[in-house]
């Protein structure tokens, strides 16, 4: 799993915590985590893919959350900057070899080691879908209840 | 994750159906699935450094099981062959820009984000280390009662 992920949650909560009404550049969001702007850029257009952030072109465009921190989930975030693809890929070797002449009927059945793989993955995503942002920003506040006024007073900063 | 996760589970059960007193070599064993022996070994190797299977040098040499099936989860499968780090990596970002001048010990407390990730990743692994390889077994002779005489047939013709 590659950074994307770190970013684009720290990212919307940051986007959350500056609380504009305006758009925010990219050059701006990545100055408050030091991260290189066309890469973040890249990120924050996958979530404007996925309906999280809207995106405004132009000179002073940039990005803004489009709904509240409690309707996005650690799974829509992850699904928007990994893809929907499962982590794990049945390649099916159970064809070849020993299954290479049996009846195409045999595979109709799902490959039982793909299953096991399948329900811990369900068992991943399902806990990613229960957290939103909004609960991982209210972890944050409660071990740094500053943490708004400290986001927004250094971006007045800088 | 690598396909090898996929060959590896494979050929534990394969090594069980199989129940040979003797080790079973990387070639045989790859013929099953037509797999490729050199990289088929790697995944095996990885299983004999994990405990789960053993490994006999030379000519007449191989692998078997150490420990039944019901003693393997799939937990341990995974570990062995994609190492024990975490999927996601926290590369904290929180530290950069924002908080490049807070105290060192802003940062005692775990980044909400890699909780979070966390979480999830506990939910993954408890599902993985609630399944046995027997438990797939079972299933598979479930769906294909004759799959142990299958094998067997087939690795006395080939």
């Amino acid at each position: 799993m590659n950074e994307g992920v770190e970013w684009a949650v720290h990212v919307c909560l940051l986007l959350d915590w500056l609380g504009s009404d305006e758009p925010v550049s990219t050059t701006r969001l990545a100055s408050g985590y030091e991260l290189p702007p066309p890469y973040l850029n890249k990120q924050l257009q996958a979530l404007a893919r996925a309906g999280i952030l809207a995106s405004t072109p132009g000179a002073r465009g940039g990005f803004r959350l489009v709904r509240p921190l409690e309707k996005i989930t650690m799974m829509d975030v992850v699904t928007a900057i990994e893809g929907p693809d499962e982590a794990f890929q049945c390649t099916e070797i159970r064809r070849r070899g020993m299954g290479a002449n049996r009846a195409e009927r045999a595979f109709e059945v799902p490959c039982t080691v793909h299953t096991a793989m399948r329900n811990a993955e369900f068992a991943w995503r399902r806990a990613l879908a229960a957290q939103t942002l909004a609960d991982i920003r209210a972890r944050t506040e409660r071990l740094l209840p500053t943490m708004g006024e400290r986001v927004r007073a250094w971006y007045e900063l800088n």
